[in-house]
């Protein structure tokens, strides 16, 4: 993934409403409106929200009719989530080898 | 975590310069004039970059005499790694159960 595009997941993933959507659309689908029913912002806040979380990868919609369905986009978890992973296992990796070499020294 | 660290910490990621900063103190500990060193940013830079990674949680630093070392703080990037994964595995636990649904259906 690129450094652009990590920019904008951490980015849309900073925010408590936007989170709030994806922790909702992980328990399934939902149109727009049911997303925004039980919200204390606009409609046209809701809508935004959701065209970060989709141009980022976490959320895909699908407009049929008049009705726009949202689903989670679990590949832009998991790209967050690697990331992290990642460097935490870096990390983890490099104090094992510490250990190694105090335990050789004794 | 609480929802306000969850936006500090997403907001500390979202931006290049930092998550080069905690892949750089994933290679081990350094001060900040060696974490500056390469960047073609200011000093002063580094250390707001640092101040942000020291507020949510992913660095933690160390001043001895005149020298402040950096060290990755582990437990930063799994708070932010549960978060994505607890979500993840939830979608994926309901994409199990409709799929049990619909081989019962059959």
């Amino acid at each position: 993934m690129l450094n652009h595009e990590l920019d904008r997941l951490f980015q849309a993933l900073a925010d408590p409403t936007r989170r709030g959507l994806v922790e909702r659309l992980t328990r399934g689908p939902a149109s727009v409106s049911e997303l925004a029913a039980p919200l204390p912002i606009t409609l046209a806040a809701v809508v935004q929200h959701l065209q970060a979380l989709e141009a980022c990868g976490l959320v895909r919609t699908e407009k049929v009719g008049r009705v726009r369905t949202c689903r989670i986009e679990p590949a832009g978890l998991r790209a967050a989530e690697d990331w992290l992973r990642e460097r935490r296992t870096a990390w983890e990796r490099k104090l094992d080898r510490l250990a190694d070499v105090l335990d050789e020294e004794e």
